[in-house]
C-alpha cells in the first residue's frame, strides 16, 4: 500500500468467480502470485476477493513491456485458459499508467 | 465490469478498514457512490472489501479534470477526513490512464 512512481503500469483486473474447483483456483492463484512477483519489472500487487466471490486484483509495473511480457508467459496463458473454463463467469481487464499517486498511514 | 474507453482516468483507492463505526462508516460509503455516480464525467466503480478489512475501490472518470473535481467536492472532502479519523488505518491511492481494455463473460 505504497506511493508508485508516475508511469508505473497498473493492471486492473475485476473478475466474478464461479463457485467451481475452489481448491484448484487457490493453488493456481498462489502460484501466479508467486510467478508474477520474479517476473522483470514486477513492483507490487493488491488484491481482494468478497464474500460474494467478486474479486480485484491490481498488478503493479515498471513498464509497458514488462506487463506484456508477464501476460504473454506461457504458464501465465494456460492459467488464463483454466480460468475462462472453470473459474470465472466474467471480467473486465484494464491497463493504465499511473499519473499522480499518494498513500497515508494513521500516524 | 464492462471494456472502457482509452484515457479513460481509472482512480484505485486501496485501503485497510479500522474496526471502529461500522454504521457510520457504511452510512458514508452508500452516500459517497451515490453522490459520486451524480457528478459529470463519471463512468463507473468496481469495488470489493474482503473479510480483513482491506477494500479496494476503483472509479473511472472520463477525463482527469472530472476526477478532481470529485476530489474536491465539499462533501467528498469532509467524508475524507472522517475516514482518516475513524475509518482507515492506511490507504493508497492511484490515478492512471487507461492505455487498453478488455472483457469477457463466459458465452
Amino acid at each position: 500500500m505504497a506511493k508508485l512512481p508516475s508511469g508505473t503500469i497498473s493492471v486492473i483486473f475485476v473478475a466474478q468467480r464461479t463457485e467451481l474447483d475452489a481448491d484448484g483456483y487457490a493453488r493456481a492463484a498462489a502460484m501466479m502470485d508467486n510467478l508474477a512477483a520474479q517476473q522483470e519489472g514486477y513492483i507490487s500487487m493488491d488484491s481482494v476477493r468478497g464474500t460474494g466471490g467478486l474479486g480485484i486484483t491490481v498488478s503493479y509495473w515498471a513498464n509497458e513491456a514488462n506487463a506484456k511480457a508477464w501476460r504473454d508467459h506461457p504458464e501465465h496463458t494456460a492459467i488464463r485458459d483454466a480460468g475462462r473454463e472453470r473459474w470465472y463467469s466474467e471480467y473486465s481487464l484494464h491497463v493504465a499508467q499511473v499519473t499522480r499517486s499518494y498513500d497515508w498511514k494513521k500516524p
